[in-house]
């Protein structure tokens, strides 16, 4: 697989840590130069003599000039993330100096590393599976507990080992009934065909499983998109508040006062919402500049997941909201039809306006915050039954799930070809398609040069 | 001084690397149970079994829950950063999971960090005096070549040392003069004047370079920030994007597209310039919102440290030029008239239009980036004459500037108590005073709490 990669002998260097102003800020170095390339810079002591695994405080020093006072941690290969030999600087965390850190070690014969090529080379040299490397950008984009946890789990290679068992026994009988069409004319099965019936539906069971998990695996690592949608002050920002509990959005009388889309991020149990508020949608508007913020609430509203459709309990009618429920109807959006401003009207009096509708409403008082939490209750629910468990195992990946359905397809394939008795050949030739897209998921296949790039693409620059 | 910390003896935990997601995360422990309350939540080895300066990769575990993969390093006191223990946490860098690591430190003993409060520890652990704990927060702080070089300089000790030998010298003198006072009845003189005077007047020689080295300081420290003014469609947003090189701000042909001020940064020759480009000024706008923009313009006006007023070749004329002088010229401020849009109306066109005003004016064509250049290079010499020599001691500090200026008062009393053969008492109080000062610069004296609180407290947290 190496030979994908021309440049991996290279030294790469980027910085780890996030973009900013920090206490600290790390470099991180792994390549057969970097201990060398590091020491060059390092004026206090010979860091070449240095074992594995130590931590030493010092001046950094490139032409003359002094870059900072560094603490460098040395890991030698093969007892490093990567597999090679790997250096992390620790700065002062001053944006300038480590972009000076960072072109001096360029300068000094490191190049810049591609996003995610230091766990692409922890893949390449056998440290880590591709499922297990994947989910490290899982667990750092993790932002709830059920998305760490299923990232900790995947990371540790509970769900490929799995994988591995069944493929390893699919790979015997494979090898089977390829030595059977050696003996061709002799017309013997080496293969059993019983035992291999059952390891074909074991391993039917366990990606059906999988595949079912995607759903919720989905909405675990990506979150769910709420959009609010709604009149001009019916109480968009006042809502997104109260759900949120804290002053984000500017609220004004001003009819208009959201231009650009807001998003925030609310944890239901476990579950990451990420709440949108809109700019009103209004029929007319001079204001050109708004005129493009309306147009976005559009497009939100048909990329998110949940519609909040909010009505005013005072100015709307019974009306206005069959009007919007056509409208997210039409676009086969999932939606929850919310009446704002009982406080104003009264709940009594607001039920009554609002009865008749073949849709269950949920009547809130959102400056009040009242049954704001009924709301959150009922967002968590439209996504998850029940409770999560995330001793089982989860599949969160879009490319593990295609995988998945593409087995699914070869095991209906190799079971349809044994009930029709099927001949040998055949039979080799979806097992081994089925081979293929197991080991695609934690990549004991030769793959695509473009597949490992968009995998490893998606990853941040340092990891 | 430890008296004025009561719970000094606690062990904290702070996130030391920037918010947001990154490849990696690190939390920082320091205190004397710091080692004891990371090993409990390790549960891969023994790490208080292990010596200073090493690193150990493992799981990290809280109640049975695990929450990263991580790797710890140890450094034992005095051998550390504060001089106590230090525990160093390397996780993943997601902001979900180190929140998650930091509660399980401080469920198990340790308490959130206050800003500043390690490089505190390291002050009154003796690691380093006060000057220099300040000069941390400016390394970190540093945007430029110039500020990484006179904080590092500061960080080493340069200029504290300085004045500690100075210091040293005085106090030598102060004993004396007291010891006459002893002998009041014998009239001796233990303490040499004319030594003294000749002390007074290298002291008073350092203080005055010191002082004058101030203005440059602030400018290294703080940069420059630069306000560009002038009517609706002078092309105030397309001279940002020319002197970035780059399209940063939204340019439209809607008058008052700007609302928000936008701040951008721009290096010329190592000083750092904000450049702030302000909604359009204009006489009426019915927008609301619009108008709270033109508010803030007038705000970053008087702020600023230099005005561009920007005006249209075409459109303004002679008088528009006068009335805006006049009110930069009633508000006090540093300002560079520039003539845009030479482009259009033809340079020569534009200096005759223009011309008969007392003050020089500059002709640009922001569109096509013509005499840009010429507009930083003016913008540069308003601030620095001539270049910047970093080898030079050079003040930052605002506090040190303060106190400095208190040491100038004090040098000038004991030279006009010298001159008038002022009693020894009064001198030895005069000289009292002066050391005093001289003193906090570097911490060498009991200092209020507050002081140190509003030094440390300038820190982020995780420092």
């Amino acid at each position: 697989m190496a030979a994908f990669f021309s440049n991996w002998n290279d030294t790469i260097v980027a910085l780890a840590t996030p973009p900013g102003i920090g206490a600290i800020g790390i470099i991180r170095l792994s390549g057969g130069d970097s201990i060398s390339i590091v020491n060059s810079l390092f004026a206090s002591k010979d860091l070449q003599q240095q074992p594995s695994h130590t931590i030493h405080v010092g001046t950094l020093k490139y032409k003359g000039v002094k870059l900072d006072e560094a603490v460098v941690s040395l890991f030698r290969a093969p007892a490093s993330y990567t597999g090679e030999n790997i250096a992390e600087i620790s700065c002062h965390g001053s944006p300038y100096i480590l972009q000076q850190v960072i072109n001096a070690c360029i300068e000094s014969g490191a190049r810049m590393a591609h996003p995610g090529e230091f766990t692409q080379r922890a893949f390449l040299n056998g440290k880590m599976d591709l499922a297990q490397a994947e989910a490290v950008a899982d667990l750092i984009a993790a932002h709830s507990f059920a998305a760490q946890q299923t990232a900790l789990k995947q990371l540790r290679g509970g769900f490929s080992s799995d994988l591995k068992y069944l493929r390893g026994k699919l790979i015997e009988f494979a090898a089977l009934i390829e030595l059977e069409l050696d003996f061709s004319q002799e017309d013997v099965e080496f293969a059993d065909r019983s035992q291999l019936a059952g390891l074909i539906a074991e391993l039917n069971e366990a990606v059906t499983h999988l595949l079912s998990s995607f759903r919720l695996g989905n909405v675990i690592k990506n979150g769910v998109s709420v959009a609010i949608i709604g009149s001009p002050n019916v109480g968009k920002s006042t809502l997104l508040n109260a759900l949120l509990n804290e002053d984000r959005a500017i609220v004004s009388d001003i009819a208009g006062t959201t231009r650009d889309t807001i998003e925030e991020s609310l944890n239901i149990h476990g579950i990451l919402f990420r709440i949108i508020d809109t700019a009103g949608i209004r029929e007319h508007t001079d204001d050109a500049i708004e005129q493009i913020g309306v147009g976005r609430s559009y497009e939100k509203m048909k990329q998110a997941d949940i519609i909040i459709g909010l009505f005013d309990a005072v100015k709307d009618d019974v009306q206005e909201v069959l009007e919007k429920k056509k409208l997210f109807d039409a676009e086969q959006l999932q939606y929850l039809l919310v009446i704002n401003k009982t406080d104003v009207l009264g709940e009594e009096t607001a039920r009554q306006k609002f009865s008749g509708l073949d849709h269950p409403l949920l009547f809130i008082a959102a400056k009040q915050k009242e049954q704001v939490r009924a709301l959150t209750q009922n967002l968590y629910e439209t996504v998850v039954s029940g409770t999560i468990n995330t001793e089982n195992t989860i599949i969160t990946n879009t490319r593990h799930y295609n995988a998945l359905q593409k087995i699914a397809g070869c095991l209906n394939d190799i079971k349809a070809g044994m009930d029709s008795n099927s001949p040998g050949d055949l039979l080799a030739l979806d097992i081994r398609r089925c081979l293929y897209y197991l080991g695609e998921i934690t990549g004991q296949v030769e793959m695509d040069r473009d597949i490992l790039g968009t995998i490893f693409g998606k990853f941040c620059i340092g990891k």
